[in-house]
């Protein structure tokens, strides 16, 4: 919470483009940090947007980006896009069309790269733009499954870069983040992408394979609990995801391509029955993962 | 519950060969089940063994498979062997030496053509012998870990087979995994070995080569809960895992590179940038999860 008189970032108005389980979850956590400013969310279909302002996700719903805006006051406004990545090129011209002077904008996408390219080339000040990825999330979607307390103790990566993130703009944006209670670090928009293709998107494209696997040998109705959390994420958004590996192509192709390397060296050790060999492999991974179990969740 | 007056299974003593997680719930399961005989572990370690004995997995604990069951009476007698499947022909060849007319054998080993040809060829009367996967566990070990409900509502496939089994050892293996909760299917050892490379130790290789590749891209420290739950299978027991990839090589190499063929063709999807693709894929592959879920969880 916020010293009392002291407003918890200094916004008058927030809008979130996209109000599903991470638009949903935004503007939740803030209410629930203390922020007083106006929380307005902006999505194309009516119904979404009256049912998170049902559950308090908004405090109002506008239908476009520009209707949003229009009302939001001389203050200072922060923009937090929380849609498919496939939209935000869209997104972007229609921001630079109404652009304000007070404007902060920031996103919730998966990848970076992409993000910080187009918000340079479509924003008319993108000094004002920091791209950020608050890794958070589930494989579930809409406004229902929204929680206040999704960002907590997270990670959020911001990526400013060259062209983009004034030292003001990024100061603003860290603030917006860590009020939500995430944990803040930053890296180049390729940086980003290459080490989250390594922990989130591979991981996801594996999920997506072996429950295809699965289903083509119709050995899916026996699986049991490891299968379901190994592949729980195959269960998130088709466009969502399609999104993303589209966005990380070079990353995507670069991870699966060590992924392959280290399948075949599998491959080998099974094939030629080394016990000491594979003993070897399985307690240095379980050791990894224990040591970063215990260091990022204390397990 | 049994009907009252009549006993949950027509056995004396059940013996339980390792007492650790899947060994201890067992005895923890028989028990809430109203299991009214004796429950007899047996463990190399005798501080495991006194522990699992502290814990009410069991009634008492013996250092050896002859130990306990020299003491067994002349009731029917359940032998379940709850170790590693490398230590399977030791313990067929201790029960050959101590075997009784009314010993029943079964397990809970993760692969089952070898199992079931060790029995075949050491017991002396493997008709006797009836081999079984309970698809249920975790990642974690010991009796601390135990729970009386970890079979509830999981399947169990038996495995009788041509050399082994007779009808009445059947029946009464049967009854037993049922007591537990588990609900039961049977395949043949081959058909169970290669349906459960595709939906846990395929599933599990994979797991395992995610963590190794995170590690040595130094990227494991961002990871989030999504990382976590397609990971956690890669912190279980290193010797367990080491013998099931060995005694399941043939269905493991099938699955291999059917995965990698997959993987293969999800990479020229990636780099075709062919969006409609793949949110065919991507969509097809979470209906089929989602579908399963609802039917095998109700979620």
């Amino acid at each position: 919470m916020a010293a009392p008189g002291k407003p918890l970032i200094d916004i008058a108005q927030v809008t979130i483009v996209g109000v599903g389980l991470l638009g949903g979850s935004i503007g939740l956590a803030l209410r629930h940090a203390g922020f007083a400013g106006s929380i307005v969310g902006v999505g194309r279909r009516a119904e979404v947007v009256e049912r998170a302002k049902q559950l308090k996700c908004i405090d109002r719903g506008a239908p476009t980006l520009a209707a949003a805006i229009d009302t939001g006051g001389n203050g200072r406004h922060l923009v937090v896009l929380c849609t498919p990545l496939s939209t935000f090129a869209t997104l972007f011209a229609e921001l630079a069309a109404c652009d304000q002077p007070g404007m902060i904008i920031t996103d919730a996408g998966s990848t970076k790269q992409c993000v910080c390219d187009q918000a340079a080339k479509l924003l008319p000040d993108p000094t004002r733009f920091v791209g950020a990825h608050p890794m958070a999330g589930s494989e579930l979607h809409g406004p229902d499954h929204a929680k206040c307390d999704l960002f907590r103790n997270r990670l959020c990566i911001l990526t400013p870069s060259g062209t983009n993130s004034s030292d003001s703009a990024l100061a603003i944006v860290r603030e917006f983040w860590s009020s939500l209670g995430m944990k803040l670090t930053e890296k180049t928009p390729a940086e980003h992408d290459q080490v989250v293709a390594s922990i989130s998107h591979l991981p996801h494209a594996v999920a997506v394979l072996l429950v295809q696997l699965a289903d083509q040998r119709k050995a899916i109705s026996i699986a049991a609990t490891g299968f379901r959390d190994t592949t729980r994420v195959a269960s998130g958004d088709p466009r969502v995801w399609t999104d993303i590996f589209t966005t990380n192509r070079e990353a995507m192709l670069d991870a699966i391509d060590h992924f392959a390397g280290a399948l075949d060296t599998f491959r080998t050790v099974v094939a030629s029955g080394d016990e000491s060999e594979m003993m070897r492999l399985l307690t240095d991974v379980k050791q990894a993962r224990d040591t970063w179990l215990n260091q990022t969740w204390g397990e």
